[in-house]
């Protein structure tokens, strides 16, 4: 008879957390770069970088995975338990790096908890119901952005270009100045002058008409992605100064790119994003810490915590602990752009690469009907079928293959649910070792917190200690298409790219414009390793038609769109809170 | 020759806030009661009301102001400096109450502070840029909601109704047990069973198909402004959960109401917005407590801070203490709701009125030239101008007459511009009491803080004295055209309404349906006291036409659109941040 597991609320509950100033101080922050956020939260001044500026950095491991069901593989609660077998039970200074859930994001079908069992953040009700305001400060940046390009148009029509002057640069006790940002402008149009009283009337009409083409005008939800990006892959406050300043907004009708600079924004945009760009301290279960910061607001995003938490984590940690990140999706979507874009703009060097299976999905690869988010397993998956299982392997040994590429040991951790039987788990323990993973360990952390990770914590210490030989994917400084052509090759198994005309037409843009240089971050779906998300396996032979690109300047990549029919996404996810006394009963 | 007078910004740096643990302890909270948010700033749990349950309530201030310019008239400015007057100087215990400002707001025209000079909440960072989660966890709500509505639809064509059945109610061990919100569904089904498992085929049918018109469902912006309403005007958790419940998000294909209950999200949607129903705790530049809390988010709504904030700080400060609270727009539009809505919810009796006067907005009111924000003063505001300034007073006169309808004693404040004559003032002054008013009494807290609103203070302080005589406008047992006639008549100077044949249909429905003794919101133009924003003074002979009404039900009150024609709303804000070398010094 199965004994009942208690819910993830249960065990957050039965858990007490540590006040947040004893989590910070136990991991050797100073009091004054912790701004509590509740009782067991706390926001990190980024200060402390400079104060650790010398020390050597921790091992740093990222967490991957295979192309799961809509289920997900678990990634988020492995991270969390490979950081609490390190921290609690070997002894080693360990952190977790995780994405920042949206609130209420805990009532789609994946659960309430950040993480899951015995390998979660608590308190619960602080990490899934109390925002710490990244999404709304997010918000409040792009609606900066768009009242301003109103305000321009508006005004452009309505004043003098006289009147204009005197609101951008007033004139106060006999005296104008400009602004940084408004300087960067004036270089751009090669006005090479910094005292506004100087200025030709020619000039004064070139400096204040933005002369925008409404047409081109970015909607606010791509910009609420850009900054995202932005906030998820600077270094310091300085660097998003100057990210977000690049940020193309719109063309003007000479079809040249209008910055956020341009708009004299930059400067107020990197005051309303301050606060958004500190990590969030808080804890598992074990009391092991954990960052939790930024997250894909869509799609269209490298999918990963942001590189300050990892990096202010790595200096936490010292040189001979260990630092566990998270990737989104499988490892052809988020790991490829882990490496590609977010190693690439943080110049960190990672150790190690966990690549998290289940047996659940390996039978979907190898041929077993479709799983729905929300709706009940079909009986497949309870059942123990090798030859399924096997001829689903070969999914595995593509991912495997994928994230050596990178030049880094792979262990393949085998996320054990209590239906599958030793047979299978061994028969996906072989495979991996046969496609060349340095190691392939099986453990049970969601049930058993740090202890069911235990061997796969020896396995990452003992990888750890290779030599490292990290390496990208493609040099960012040959042409955009052929980075395509390397990922959609090399990652998802495409005989070749095809570039629309609009692509093409695009690329070209882009290239004359300067951005040709950039990384590339292709969306695709995360339900295949090909762009059709019923392709399950390893599909090869086909060829990605690349539809659409964007240059997001100030994030740093090309944004490039390709066909998926995401047509499984669509689908509604029936909410987890039916039949969940928890909820009703919550207040 | 003018001192220049320092900004917001340097204010609040010259300013060091108390901690925010302190500044608690001081106002009588134990240091369970606090969840701090940032180092100056706190959540309050609501467990304080019933610790202080047996506590005699303060005296309770409300601000108000004239019908105002876009620039508005300083009542929150007022609100600050009146509290640090009482609190500071004549060493009562005093409470501010204000609205909760969104992040990035202070980019408008209006500056960056809240509040303003002397009179203005401290660290101006974490105010104005730290967002305390309250609309994000709205969103969230708003999106449970929506993605419910979206899954049942999908899933009511897509299941049989056992499947929907084992989704609702799972069977668990043999057993299923339903949810207090399936159980009020089930009554309001006439399904007097609490048993699942005893249920007949047409009572599953019933119960799991919604039946949703999709044309009818409500739209995520009306939902989130409802659901700050019911945060704003609940007094417990409890009160927010029913309120909740009884919120209507669509009406079924047989036109019955659909609410969050019969979506079984009531308890989860409590559970999202537990922690946006604590007020936040700041405090001013001399250290005067004050609570954010709730704020509208566009012109449907009631417009004042919560219930929540007033109760407890009416608690904090004790039988001698005051709590000032502001109440949004003109006299006829946020009083007006702060008496009819708020006040009727709460139970609490006002005691004082203030009303916010400037000599600016009277002379627009007299006919001086169009006020735009954003844009430079025109000079008549500049210059004294005694005729057109009493001509405006025509428009004070009527605010006075509307604040006494109420049975409270009205002080005027009139709000001391640096342009201001003293001839201008006193004529103010002597109009004021002429209307009515208690007293009328001059003040310049804005530039030197609480000593500048003392003799303000003090008349409030003699006023709170009069024996209490509050009432209502209506009785909101009375049908709601005649509420609506009501306002119209005596607070707007209509000669009558007209209802469109839209708005009649739905008050039958309404009233059919038990929603006809909710008191009336009207949205209107706080730009004049007539529906049309360009009639300045005081308009008599005007019919107000109600376009449309809709029913909230779970915020308490009927929303009454008029044909407002806001042409000076829709012209884009000049944002104040150019020229401005804070924001671009910032980081």
């Amino acid at each position: 008879m199965p004994i009942a597991f208690p819910g993830d609320a249960a065990i957050s509950c039965s858990c007490q957390s540590k006040p947040v100033a004893q989590l910070a101080r136990e991991v050797g922050l100073f009091s004054e770069e912790v701004e509590p956020y509740g009782r067991s939260r706390a926001k990190i001044r980024l200060d402390v970088l400079k104060r650790m500026e010398k020390q050597p950095d921790g091992k740093y491991v990222v967490v991957t995975g295979i192309t799961s069901t809509p289920l997900g593989e678990g990634k988020r609660t492995t991270t969390l338990g490979l950081a609490q077998a390190l921290g609690a039970l070997l002894n080693i200074n360990a952190f977790a790096c995780v994405q920042e859930p949206s609130p209420g994001s805990c009532f789609g079908a994946m659960g309430i908890a950040v993480g899951g069992g015995y390998s979660q953040i608590i308190p619960l009700e602080e990490v899934s119901l109390q925002p710490s305001g990244q999404n709304e400060l997010i918000s409040a940046a792009s609606r900066v952005v768009m009242d301003t390009i109103k305000a321009h148009a508006y005004y452009e029509t309505k004043l003098s270009e006289k009147a204009l002057f005197d609101l951008l640069v007033p004139l106060r006790e006999g005296q104008r100045s400009v602004s940084p940002a408004q300087l960067s402008r004036l270089k751009k149009l090669g006005i090479e002058k910094s005292d506004p009283l100087t200025f030709t009337g020619t000039e004064i009409r070139r400096f204040v008409r933005l002369d925008i083409d409404s047409e081109t005008t970015t909607d606010s939800g791509s910009l609420e992605n850009e900054i995202m990006a932005i906030l998820s892959l600077s270094s310091s406050e300085e660097e998003m100064q100057q990210r977000l300043a690049k940020t193309v907004v719109a063309t003007n009708k000479s079809g040249d790119p209008v910055t956020t600079e341009d708009l004299n924004v930059s400067g107020p945009l990197a005051m309303v994003l301050k606060d958004a760009l500190k990590p969030v301290l808080m804890q598992t279960v074990e009391g092991t810490p954990v960052f939790l910061h930024t997250s894909p607001l869509d799609d269209i995003a490298h999918g990963s915590p942001s590189i300050l938490a990892d990096k202010i984590a790595l200096k936490m940690v010292g040189s001979k602990g260990f630092v566990v990140t998270e990737s989104g999706h499988g490892a052809d979507v988020g790991l490829e752009k882990f490496f590609n874009i977010k190693c690439r703009y943080s110049g960190l060097q990672p150790d190690v690469v966990v690549m998290v299976a289940t047996v659940r999905t390996l039978k979907m690869h190898g041929g077993a009907p479709p799983v729905q988010a929300g709706l009940p397993l079909p009986k497949e998956y309870s059942q123990e079928n090798l030859e399924q299982l096997e001829r689903g392997c070969c999914h595995l040994r593509r991912q495997v293959e994928n994230a050596q590429a990178f030049g880094l040991p792979v262990i393949v951790a085998v996320n054990k649910f209590s239906s599958d039987t030793d047979a299978e788990l061994e028969l996906v323990c072989g495979q991996a070792r046969q496609a060349g993973a340095f190691d392939a360990v099986q453990y049970t952390n969601w049930s058993e917190g740090g202890a069911g990770a235990l061997a796969l914590a020896e396995a990452v210490q003992r990888a750890a200690k290779l030599p490292g030989s990290f390496r990208f994917l493609y040099d960012s400084q040959i042409p955009a298409a052929d980075k395509l052509r390397t990922v959609a090759q090399k990652m998802y198994g495409a005989k070749d790219i095809e570039l629309s005309p609009k692509a093409k037409e695009k690329l070209a843009l882009y290239t004359k414009q300067g951005f040709g240089n950039l990384p590339v971050c292709i969306a695709k779906t995360h339900l295949s390793l090909s762009n059709d998300p019923m392709m399950k396996g390893a599909p090869t032979n086909f060829v990605l038609p690349i539809t659409d690109i964007k240059a997001n300047a100030g994030a740093g990549f090309l944004c490039c769109l390709t066909d998926s029919t995401n047509t499984e996404m669509d689908d509604p996810m029936w909410p987890c809170f039916h039949g969940n006394n928890l909820y009703h009963d919550s207040k």
